[in-house]
């Protein structure tokens, strides 16, 4: 009863607001919002944006606890819950990126003692590989790709399978943290017992409008339609469906043509005659290429944020939830694809599509599909994650929330000048409105929202790859709390305080990312990087028990002699070669049925496929079990609901005692005037008693 | 507040009651029971039982809906609950077991034009097998084995795997549905917003007694205890612990001791020079061996149900919910591996470990491990299913619902014939509570529930072996519940109404085995089942893209003249035999390095690993999506919920008005008397409102 009591208040109070809302979509308005409030004559309430300069919109103060009240009480509960999540998350970012640390260093250490490197910088074992391209390229020694191989072992070793194991229980870890987090912050805040539900909200302008038309186009025939049916909003969902796909496509076609990029030039870098290109072929395609594909991913994630508004709007959602809820989940769908495409493309199909020496797969028919450095693909992997997400981190901060709204108030600033130097003039202090118009409006949280899930999936999805992720998270949201109180408290209008209970639909997408995080790391780690084969070698085909002869064992033998011609390379540096060497398993050239793949092929596949196996139901059950240990709701906030109902009841009960004694009293001295109201009275008493047994509430 | 109210009338209902059970358990009572009901001369809830007894409590009317509610104002929220669970699991048992049966009539009908069998049966391709056992066996034939393969093509066809999928999105629907079912039993039994908090509940009396025992040991110190401790509950857990783990022990005992009861028994007969018995060795064995272990079974689920009992009582539970759910899991536990063992052997680890020709595993080094049927595991492990299920059913549903029951009523009833016959003698109706007496007291609805539990294991868990499950469910099931209504209605004492919301920990069994369900069904489809070697066979290594030549590519050669000495058969009956064949994928005798496992080996099983990803992810994503398309909370209810709360606030305010008027017209009236009640109504209604705002319930 209390619960609807309060949710009367909230629907009065979200209904005083669309009146002034359609005026704005119809553009009687210009705009509204509620003033900032500057002044320090009153008590704490008011205080607010003082004690919120100091105490949370300064980087001075990064390692403090943020004071979450005061932000709730100044921006209303939904920017609280955001600014309270975005800590916890901060917060429990650090354990994950001191383990990260801890593995890194693993890596950093054993490098020397890593068999396998070295065997790959060893001159004297000299495995002489067949050449990267056609014609151009010479065969090489391994031996030159040693540096890769060194630094491969930083990311690729047993190290980081354990760190993938525990990133995975971190998730869990943490969104069972924050359901605690929320439900005390819940109690704190009151609003225990409060549901959204949508018929207390008011319908968007939108809605209104074009119920309305059809309302008109419907007057002829007697039935009045209340609702739209999902007939008016069909052309709306096969725009929404068909443009999703389109951009789908879009995206993959991006990657591809990066893919054809790389290939090219190398190519043609790898034909020219100075061998001061030849030499860091590699290293430039690779460097350009993540760049390109970062400034894509950059302009497209712009480009799909407002294509998923405008396609939001065309579905014509009745209400804001569900318009937030629509929109976010579009918007999560592209640019989650827009960011991870490129990077799924380097984890798991680079290189698996390249063929063998005398059967290469080619592009428009003269272009060999790239391969892997010889290290292995993880190291490409990991150079292309920390690019892309540190320079998508660095250049969003710095440029999309810092430097644009900037700009923007500089202009709306510009634009206001006038009425703000009259006042001047006029002698007087410019009035808060004209203060906070140049402000920017507040668009809502969600984009906020977005960039943070975004790196959550950096932080989760790859990070059997990259232990170094959670660091860079970690310093990032360091940054970034302070830099999104700034923005709220000086860029921004002041939003309209909007009550929330959770995060909605991002716990969703969160808890859904943790789970796909297992299934993307185990397969990271079996097939991505070299950790299984190096255990199948260990246990199964080295003859000392320990890693000497690995490499020799990842290399397949190949038959110069059957190279097809012109392929073979013009004037080899190392004379005349016999048989060079490719990373592969396949049957050498002199069994039966040459250049198969060989038993150990098999073999090391099912091995690869039996981790996955373990691994993921290894790890599903570990977190369903830490999910399972962790209470939602923590046990003080347990107790003081227990003690206020016991209070309540006992309230209750003394009031209904006190009503009746009145009653009586009543009764008592007043039976001589026969006023009406008693009986009226206890009927409704009695009324409001059958109630409490009818509904249970 | 309502909510605080009904707690309040809860609350002192059960508090109600410890009185007398603490009595009982001192034994200064015998017995306290509510009583049955049987006259028809008042209004609905005292007519149940007769309405119970046509309605519900009869076979006759199996195909109708049960009554819960009247079951619920009969024997009280929690049996109703049970019931109307029985009743979903039971209908929702319907559709799963028409397709069961339509994907084994894809079974039979496809029997005959299943090449892998026909090739099987062909004498005319005569693969010479090597012999089953050392010495006494001889060569055979694998065309003898014709009548096992064409069983197992029923069992083991593409359909199964259809079917393993749909069960397992099946599970998923029958516990959302389930969820969607209660929420409207709950809407409709008022208990919306109940929470059994353990507050509430009184301790039970051996709870009691242990800590009056302990406070008396520790009154001279100073510190009074008024809770059991970990320490006093250490010695408990210790026992728990190691009783479990040693009734583990017993169970995976008892199964290797059928392991060994089989190969001894088949060897000792294979010896014996009768040919009838030779001839039918397996199917004796087996068929004496599965009885054995169902017999067994039998034996210890009551063994374990009441070590379970006890071990819970070592632990003190505080309140009887802990101590029930305490109980459960132990049950479950036990039971689940007592049930599940020998199939999980069969299903798992059969004929893994039997070696190879000349390199047999030994056990007591002179018996051969046990091999899987010729026509592969899979029907065994469906033989080994049907049985034990439905043994199981059949059994525990005559014997120990029916039988015992029964029979213990006989035996009070003899015992108190004494009262009865007096009060007959004195001409006077007997008394309801002499009659009640003799009936069995109820225990619970734990062993109900354990029963259904188990059943669902064989539905879930290994369905892809055994489509036919869901029918014999169904058909136990629609006798289940009348049999169980009889035993409540005439059999058993009338328990004491109680209060639920919801199965409790039964949920989260019945969801674990539906999540455990998924990957053990994946396992026996790409392990136990033909399905991937065919698969692989056909797309990988058939010359014609047919089945044809299956056979012949599952069989490895083996050199007769490397068995070792003795184990040769002394006379065969099929000449001269240089090479026999043997199932398994190993290189030829002929290879340099002959009897590893070949290409063909690693090959399949990788293809296997394969499949069990593929399908356990695919699996899971589709229950997601089930369980994410399906509400929770049926739109009807919703809505009522809605315009409840609205109707509640109205009379609320109304409420309040009138309140004040009420006051304002006291003091209008009264001001010339100076009574002291309505300055101390006012202040406890003020303290009243300010309750309302402080507490939000």
């Amino acid at each position: 009863m209390f619960k609807s009591f309060l949710e009367l208040v909230i629907c009065l109070r979200s209904f005083s607001f669309p009146g002034i809302s359609t005026l704005i979509a119809k553009g009687a308005y210009e705009a509204a919002f509620p003033l900032h409030d500057v002044s320090v004559r009153f008590e704490i309430p008011t205080r607010c944006p003082l004690i919120l300069h100091e105490e949370w919109a300064r980087y001075g103060v990064f390692y403090k606890y943020q004071p979450i009240d005061l932000v709730r009480k100044y921006f209303g509960e939904k920017v609280g819950l955001y600014f309270a999540w975005l800590g916890v998350y901060t917060q429990l970012l650090i354990p994950a990126s001191i383990v990260g640390i801890i593995v890194f260093g693993y890596g950093v250490a054993t490098v020397d003692a890593d068999i396998p490197s070295l065997e790959m910088c060893d001159d004297r074992l000299n495995f002489t590989m067949c050449p990267l391209c056609d014609g151009a390229c010479d065969f090489w020694q391994l031996s030159t790709a040693c540096g890769t191989a060194r630094a491969s072992h930083l990311f690729d070793n047993p190290a980081t399978v354990f760190f993938a194991v525990f990133m995975s229980l971190w998730a869990v870890l943490f969104l069972e943290h924050w359901k605690r987090r929320q439900i005390s912050l819940n109690f704190s805040w009151d609003l225990t017992g409060i549901e959204e539900d949508e018929v207390h909200e008011h319908p968007r302008p939108k809605y209104e409008t074009i119920l309305l038309q059809k309302r008109q186009r419907k007057k002829n025939k007697k039935k009045k339609k209340n609702e739209l049916t999902w007939k008016d909003r069909l052309p709306g969902y096969f725009i929404n469906i068909s443009s999703i796909l389109f951009m789908f496509g879009l995206t993959f076609s991006v990657v591809f043509s990066v893919v054809i990029y790389r290939i090219t030039v190398s190519a043609l870098m790898a034909m020219s005659s100075d061998p001061e290109i030849k030499s860091n072929v590699r290293v430039t395609v690779t460097a350009t290429a993540v760049i390109i594909s970062l400034v894509v991913i950059l302009i497209l994630d712009e480009i799909y944020g407002s294509v998923a508004a405008w396609l939001t709007e065309l579905e014509i959602p009745k209400t804001d939830t569900s318009f937030e809820e629509r929109l976010v989940l579009k918007a999560f769908l592209l640019k989650f694809m827009n960011a991870y495409a490129p990077i799924f493309y380097v984890a798991f199909f680079k290189g698996r599509f390249a063929g063998r020496p005398g059967q290469y797969m080619y592009v428009f028919n003269h272009y060999r599909m790239e391969e892997c450095a010889p290290g292995g693909c993880l190291i490409e992997l990991c150079i292309q994650l920390s690019i892309i997400m540190l320079g998508k981190q660095l250049i969003q901060n710095n440029i999309f929330e810092i430097g644009i709204p900037k700009l923007k108030k500089l202009v709306r600033a510009l634009k206001n000048k006038g009425t703000v130097e009259k006042e001047k003039e006029e002698e007087k202090a410019p009035q808060q409105w004209n203060l906070d118009y140049p402000l920017a409006a507040f668009e809502g949280l969600t984009p906020e929202y977005m960039e943070m899930i975004i790196q959550f999936g950096f932080v989760s999805l790859f990070v059997a790859s990259f232990p170094l992720a959670p660091v860079f998270a970690l310093l990032n949201n360091v940054i970034e709390i302070r830099l999104d109180a700034k923005k709220f408290v000086t860029e921004l209008r002041r939003p309209v305080a909007a009550r929330a209970k959770d995060i909605g639909i991002w716990y969703d997408i969160l808890s859904g990312m943790g789970k796909f995080a297992v299934i993307i790391n185990a397969f990271v780690i079996s097939f991505t990087s070299d950790f299984i084969p190096r255990l199948v070698y260990q246990y199964m085909y080295s003859p000392t028990g320990t890693m000497h002869g690995f490499i020799n064992h990842t290399l397949s033998y190949f038959n110069v002699s059957s190279l097809k011609p012109g392929t073979l390379p013009s004037n080899s540096m190392l004379g005349e070669v016999m048989v060079c060497r490719y990373k592969d398993y396949r049957e050498p050239p002199w069994s039966p049925n040459a250049y198969q793949f060989s038993k150990d092929y098999w073999c090391v596949l099912a091995a690869r496929l039996a981790f996955v196996i373990l691994f993921q139901n290894l790890v599903m059950f570990l977190s369903h079990v830490v999910a399972w240990v962790i209470p939602d709701v923590p046990k003080t906030i347990m107790e003081q609901l227990k003690r206020e109902k016991k209070l309540l009841v006992d309230v209750f009960l003394r009031e209904e005692k006190e009503k009746f004694q009145l009653i009586q009293s009543l009764f008592a001295k007043e039976n001589a005037l026969q006023s009406e109201w008693p009986s009226n009275y206890t009927n409704t008493s009695s009324a409001f008693l059958h109630y409490q047994y009818q509904t249970v509430y």
